[in-house]
């Protein structure tokens, strides 16, 4: 598909036809827009108007800044605002495994393909690194840490990320059997207790 | 450095000089040959033919056929079979800590650099993954395990090997701090319990 007259037109007053084009012109405009200024930079306004659409838009389609990145960049299938309240919702000693049962349940459902593709833009582009690194950590991890109150968020974030990125490395890249194809359970109960305490435990 | 000619000249009769060269030349057919045979199917004397040389050289210049991949694929800068053996040199209750301070120490020597362009490898090249599936699950961390003893001896090398994939991409490809310029120690205390409870704790 190519939206690039979206972009060369002049940008239009007010809103537009809330259609599919909309909604396609927001994605590509919003993959370009992170990229160039990182995930904090860019501005639900900067990514409207180089959609060329009213910037209601993007909450209209996306629910929010995090909505629109994570469909954009991640492709991923579900809103990070609505992830973060699903993972706080239930006792913390518990946040390990509600953490590694969405990760497996999310990535499982799109085929781990879209895991490994975001690996790919990782390892090969330095700039979707940092923005990468700006929204799974500084966005996502550190509301769930600030929840949560332990001491040394940041080593906790980074921490956390570290076995969340490999699992997925493992289960949907690499494919390493037989924890590629083990059932959520078995991942759960092997995984989540280092969650556990990179989060809440005891690390120095 | 074009090598070609090692490998379209007919094969030498017996050693030729043990110079430069021929390290060179097997360098080179043990990248082709690995990758189009996978770890386990390529034989030295496969790799010392397309290089042109003795098999004999192989031990000469690189110990092994694991020391050989090692250099090859990994530009790890130290032999695997050394490696292995200093893991196991040691209590089994310290087996993480030795992992983590080993795997830290070698790749913060490379600065980091050849992590990154083997994960690059690895999520862009199917059969670079396959290979280095089979050297690191099969071959490494599996003669740990066995030494060990442990039960679920392929779960437990899959998630050594998830955790560890991890602390090297958070570490040296999306470099988030503070991990990624923590100090060994912090390190160690962190991510060590979580692999010593792989590979000798309770996993399921």
């Amino acid at each position: 598909m190519d939206h690039s007259p979206n972009r060369t037109e002049p940008k239009r007053r007010g809103r537009r036809a809330g259609g599919e084009d909309t909604r396609a012109a927001l994605l590509q405009a919003a993959r370009e827009v992170f990229v160039e200024r990182g995930f904090e930079g860019a501005t639900v306004r900067s990514i409207a108007s180089r959609a060329g659409v009213d910037a209601a838009m993007v909450n209209h389609w996306f629910g929010s800044k995090e909505g629109l990145f994570a469909k954009a960049v991640l492709q991923l299938p579900i809103d990070p605002n609505t992830l973060v309240e699903r993972l706080l919702d239930g006792p913390p000693e518990l946040i390990g495994e509600r953490i590694v049962r969405n990760f497996v349940t999310i990535w499982d459902a799109t085929g781990g393909g879209q895991f490994a593709a975001m690996v790919r833009s990782i390892t090969s582009q330095e700039q979707v690194a940092e923005v990468l690194r700006q929204f799974f950590v500084q966005t996502l991890l550190r509301r769930v840490i600030a929840h949560l109150g332990s001491s040394d968020a940041e080593l906790r974030a980074t921490l956390t990320a570290s076995q969340i990125f490999g699992m997925g490395i493992v289960r949907y890249v690499v494919r390493i059997e037989p924890f590629a194809s083990a059932d959520v359970d078995t991942v759960v109960r092997a995984i989540a207790p280092t969650l556990q305490r990179y989060l809440t435990g005891d690390i120095s």
